[in-house]
Parts: C-alpha cells; sequence; structure tokens
C-alpha cells in the first residue's frame, strides 16, 4: 500500500531500522565467493608467506599492493589490516593522545581539538568525545569546507590538531572536495606542527552515477606543498565485499607509516593474513573492485531514486525543505524547517520506522538548527525503502502541519 | 650429522630463526577445515544473524559460549573479539590509561606501575614500556610469584595499578600457579582501588603431559574474595586453530564487560563474525577444542622431549645449568651460569640458529644476572630441533669455555 498521510503510513505497522548506512543482504551475496573459494585461496601468498601463522604486522604483500592501487599511492605506503577503518582511525588517535603523532609530542599533556565539517559522520565525533578530543564545527559546501574559516582557524590556533575530512560523496552530505580545497588543505599553513588531516576516503569507490568522481590524490598534493605528513588516509573493503570481515587500509608518507608501525607493534603480530588472501583471491586488482561496485550500484540506485522521487511528490512544495542528490556514498540530507529535525525522527518512530538520530551528524550530537535528517537508504529492500521514504516525507509534513497548528495555542 | 662440539654444529652452517613461539605448520594443518569448510560454514549464524554485516560488538553468541565454556564463566561475561589476545590486552591498558579502568581515573593523570613476574612474556613488558606504564619486577616460582613480596608491595604502593599472570604453563617458565597462589591474588588488599590482575590464560589447553593441569576459575575466586572486578582474563585460538586468524577472548566481572564495551564501542563495530563463525563449525564445544589439543600434543611433546634429551646429555655434567621441564605451554628456560646467556646467544647466532634475545624475558630487556634463555621449540621440524638443541647446548659450553680461558688473560 502506497501511504498518502502520516496517518496511512502510520497505520501500516511497518518494523523498519534505517539508522545505521549497512549494506543490504543482496550486496554481501555479490562476494559469496569469499566464502565458496576460500579453499582455493588456500593459505600460501605469492611469495609463499604461510599466512596462517603470526607476522607481517603491515599486512600481506599483496593486500597492501591491492590497497595502494585503490589509493593510488606506493605499495610501501600502505597498510592493510584488520576489517575496519574506523579501528585504525580510534587507533591513530590513541596513539596520538598517548605518543604523539610522527616527531610531535602526546595530545594527553595539552589541549587538543579537531576541525569536524557538519553535517559529518557520526563515528568521528563519537572517538572524539570519548578521546576528550575538542570538535570545533565549520560549514560543509558541496564543494568541501568552508576554506576560509578552516584557514584562519588553523593558522592561529596551535591546539587544533587535527581535521575529519570524508573528501568523496563524504557522509552525509554527499559533498565531493574540489581540486581547489584539497590544494588549500594540503598547503595552508597550521599553528600546529604535527596538525593531521584525518583523511576518511570511506566511499572512494561507491559511485551512484556513471560518471565516477574522483578527488585529488592528498597525499601527493601535501608533498608538494611541503606537508608530507600532513594526511593519514583511511579506507576499507566493508562496503566492498562484507561489512563486518572486510579489509581496512591506513595510508601515508613513509614517516608516517613508521610511526604507525612503531606504535602498532606492540599491540599485535599480525592481521588476519587468510582474509586478506581471501580478498585478493577474489577480487584480483582494481578492476575488480571496480567490477563489483558496479554490481553494488546497479543494487543501490534504485534505493536512492526511490527516496528522491518520494521526495520530490511529497516535500516539492514544502518552504523551508530541501535535500541532497548524492552522486555516491551512502546517504541523503534531509533538511527540514528549523527545530523540526527531531520531531520528524519521533514521528517516524511512532510509525515503526527508526532513523538515524536527529543532531547525529554534528559534534556532540548537537545540530544548533534542529534542520538535518541522515536517510541512510541501502540496508533495507527496494520495496520498504519506496514506503519508508514516503513514511519519512510525511512524518515532516505531520511534524510542520502539527507545529503550525500548536504555534498559536502557546503564543 | 649429529654434533659433538660448536665447531662441528657450525659447520652445519644451519638457517633456522626459533626466537618466538609460533605453531609448526603441521599444526595449522590440523586446522585445514577452518579453510576447507568455509563454505558449508555459511554466513548464517544460529539465530540468523548474518555475520557477513555490521554489528555485535561483543561477538557473535555462539562464538562467546565456545569462549564461556572454555574459561569457565557465564557467556555474559565473555566478549569475542578478533583474531588476537595481545591487542585486547594492550587495549585494556590503553583504555586504562586514556579512560581509567571501570570506576576508576584516568591512569596518565598519575604514575602507573605493574607488577611483572620474571621470567615473563616480553609482549607484555613491550606494551608497558610503550605506554609509560612503570615495571617492577617479582620473582617466579614453580607455584606463581613471589606472594609475600607481592603482597607487600600492592598493599603499600598505590601507584602499582595491576599485575601480569600467566596462570597456567606460564611464559617462559612453566610455572602452574598454585591454588593457594591464586587465593592469595584474589584476596590480598591493594592501594590502588583499581588495582588489575591481567590474567593471561594464553596455554590453559596447551598440556604436554597427559595430565592436564589447571588453575582455579580466577574470577570466581576474586569474587568470593569481594573483588569482584580484579581479573580481566585474556585467551585466544592462536595457537589452536590459525595463529594469525583465531578468535580472542576477554571475559571479566558483569562491570569489567560493561567498561569494556563502553571503551570499545567508539572504536569498533564489530569483530569479525564470519571467522567466529567458521570456528565454532569446526571446533563445535570443549570436547571438540580438547580433540585438537591432543593432536597438538602429538606433535609438539617429541620437540620438547628432544630438547630436554639433548640438553640432558650435553649441560648436565655442567655446573650452574638447568632448565624447566614444562608441562604445558611453548617453551623451556634454560639458565646459563651468570653472564653467559647474551654469550650463547650470540654463538648460536654466529652458527646460524636465532634464539630469543636473552634479556627478553625481562621487563626494559635486562636480565640482572644475564643467565635466562627462552627456548622455543614448536616451530622448527623435529629434525631440525634436535640438531638445534644440541647446537643451543653447544653454545652454551662454547661460551662456559672461552670465558674461562679468557678470564686469566685479562686478570
Amino acid at each position: 500500500m502506497t501511504p498518502h498521510t502520516y496517518h496511512q503510513f502510520k497505520q501500516l505497522g511497518m518494523r523498519l531500522d534505517m539508522s545505521r548506512g549497512k549494506p543490504a543482504p543482496e550486496q554481501l551475496e555479490l562476494s559469496r565467493a569469499l566464502l565458496d573459494d576460500a579453499a582455493a585461496a588456500g593459505h600460501l601468498s605469492r611469495d609463499g608467506i604461510d599466512c596462517r601463522n603470526y607476522g607481517h604486522p603491515l599486512g600481506l604483500p599483496e593486500a597492501r599492493e591491492l590497497g595502494a592501487a585503490l589509493l593510488e599511492v606506493p605499495p610501501a605506503q600502505v597498510v592493510a589490516a584488520g576489517n575496519s577503518s574506523l579501528e585504525l582511525m580510534h587507533d591513530a588517535l590513541a596513539f596520538a593522545m598517548l605518543h604523539g603523532m610522527a616527531g610531535g609530542t602526546p595530545w594527553v599533556r595539552g589541549e587538543a581539538a579537531v576541525l569536524c565539517p557538519v553535517p559529518g559522520y557520526d563515528r568521528h565525533f563519537a572517538i572524539c568525545e570519548a578521546l576528550g578530543i575538542r570538535m570545533i564545527p565549520v560549514p560543509m559546501r558541496a564543494d568541501g569546507p568552508h576554506m576560509e574559516a578552516v584557514e584562519e582557524m588553523v593558522r592561529d590556533i596551535p591546539s587544533i590538531k587535527g581535521m575529519w575530512c570524508m573528501p568523496l560523496y563524504s557522509n552525509p552530505s554527499g559533498a565531493i572536495y574540489s581540486t581547489e580545497v584539497v590544494r588549500r588543505l594540503a598547503a595552508m599553513p597550521t599553528a600546529a606542527p604535527d596538525f593531521r588531516l584525518l583523511w576518511d576516503d570511506a566511499y572512494r569507490l561507491h559511485h551512484l552515477t556513471d560518471t565516477p568522481h574522483a578527488t585529488p590524490a592528498v597525499l601527493a598534493a601535501c608533498a608538494a606543498a611541503g606537508h608530507p605528513d600532513r594526511a593519514l588516509v583511511f579506507a576499507s573493503l566493508s562496503k566492498v565485499t562484507m561489512a563486518g570481515s572486510g579489509v581496512a587500509f591506513l595510508a601515508g608518507s613513509p614517516r608516517n607509516v613508521a610511526w604507525w608501525q612503531q606504535c602498532s607493534a606492540v599491540r599485535t603480530i599480525g592481521p588476519d593474513k587468510l582474509n586478506q588472501l581471501r580478498h585478493v583471491h577474489w577480487l584480483r586488482d582494481r578492476a575488480g573492485v571496480e567490477r563489483l561496485m558496479a554490481a553494488h550500484r546497479a543494487l543501490l540506485r534504485p534505493k536512492f531514486d526511490a527516496v528522491l522521487a518520494a521526495f520530490g511528490e511529497l516535500l516539492a512544495d514544502v518552504p523551508g525543505v530541501r535535500w541532497t542528490v548524492p552522486q555516491g556514498g551512502y546517504f541523503i540530507s534531509l533538511y527540514t524547517p528549523p527545530g523540526l529535525a527531531a520531531r520528524t525522527v519521533a514521528l517516524a518512530a511512532e510509525a515503526g520506522l527508526v532513523l538515524t538520530p536527529a543532531g547525529a551528524a554534528f559534534p556532540y550530537g548537537r545540530d544548533p538548527h534542529d534542520s538535518h535528517l541522515r536517510i541512510a537508504p541501502t540496508f533495507p529492500s527496494l520495496a520498504d525503502v519506496r514506503v519508508a521514504a514516503r513514511g519519512i516525507a510525511l512524518s515532516l509534513r505531520h511534524a510542520l502541519e502539527t507545529r503550525e497548528a500548536a504555534v498559536p495555542a502557546t503564543a
């Protein structure tokens, strides 16, 4: 049934969790061969390394090479790690707190702050909050962060030690950093000598259109600007193969890779090289990854289109409402008139549809305008997405209507 | 060829690395089914969890249950994690430094020290050294650490926040903590309210004889003594199935598990549940693990016997030389007369045999008597172990002979 009012939507008794950017089961099924061919992948690497045993803390050589091909950096500058780039990001900041970045002093000894383009990724913010790293929001635009604000703050404030960046199809705005933004981030003077761009290239391969966008190579840009150690690049295969069992990558300057090796050497005797071997066996090379990503796109594009179609039908006439049309990545941002995002989420929840909490895309969970909603259409079936997208739009309309009705009463 | 002199040993031109306690390829082959049956293990858990996707940060329920059966604690008190208990130990201490143990303040705010029974595990010590946690050695006996020394120090010194313990077949002494030692560790008053026993139960299942030893359940002992949060238990399947691709476990009181969950929630969306599912599929239960460990024992026992036989033949007549006869675990400790351990390692290296560096079993790598050698006979073939063990003994004899010859010349 196609709901046309919030009441109809509620009557459907939907039970759906759309709060997180998870791949759908049919996407995971695309990499079935990782399981089916595990025996064929075996345990011996190209060079005869027994992948079952300890060792190789920076990862299996051919896994590092695959990461290098995907990130377009030399293999020696890539670490192939466990199943989660989030872990690498957390650990990089925990190491910075405890030991300092390469050549720097431990961040725990002073005040540490990072710039957070908003809206942004809630898990980035949760790491900072847990570690006691102060977060300073900066506005995000379609071509990247507001560079004048960024340049002024990093130039003047030595406690600003870093900045979160999702350069391509940013979570959740879909922003694509321009060549000029990347150049300025690489070149800008910073008061902190150990300033780092925390470059989460999560959606580098996750195009939603026939035009694969790309952002300039940040390590090369930083090196060219005389700041070779400025960027730490993070990426993973979690949304390429298996969300919980992928391979994560860290890339950086030779000095940063040595720093990572030193910090992590006491922590691990090596990653799961069998999983890395299976991934190389199945994906083979960059072309193999791109073929797989085309299959993901075929599954994901209709879901995004369904959301955009529902919003267009039900929200185009609502003043103050707008949404992003992402070219890639996992999210759509929906902006309500000020003060209605939390109410919309609550109304959707009353109807059985769990959305990402309002405010999640902002440091400390505080959206100053209470107007941003992160829509994650990847996990549910296309049929569910069609209904849910209408439900979101109808919840927003209902929030607006009931507020307008309430205002005179409380005035 | 069987060498009878150091010169003969050197002539063999051996090229062998015995520095680490790695399983041999034939041990890894015992768990071949982990790879061969990966497709059969599939991706759905007993309860229908899609193990390919994100989630379940404390681990797959049946993996937690397997860990609980092995550790003899309730499943709710077990976390099933990634491929390495070393990572869990590092992270527990890093979390303590940054956030404090459950109910405590961050260790970085003051001085933190841990007691280290010696000889002990070098990777424990490397974690502490990297994190700036001071290490205080205490003597290890056959039945566990010197308890009078331990009790006095933890009672009087509030900066002593913890103690490394390997209760069964301790690395590298083979010590087996007695019931009385475990009771006293659980009951002793500590000046630090957030004192923790860092209970590395690495060799719990790794018997070398037909008598499987066991140590008392430390969580129960701590709870009975009124210190329910005192112990953090670490274990893994790395030396059960695949060294680099096992499943690690953390066990603790409900409060400590909640603490772990809170600290690690910002770090990870979940462990590799497919690997956990494969392990449960292959091992099934405690009985399955014990059958597998019996097969390990059949491979390992002759190697340990070969070392002990060589030492008996070549070193029994040397005053001041002794060695341990382990009932389980991965190591033999060989004690040279004072001042000869480093020289013995150097002589072995000259002959092509790499041993664990002398001093490695002591905090900061400093063996005050330069007399301890850690022998790791598991990885090489039995034929190689036979030769290498003679080589070690002959290197020690040669070190002794050349020192005695040298003394008059330098006097």
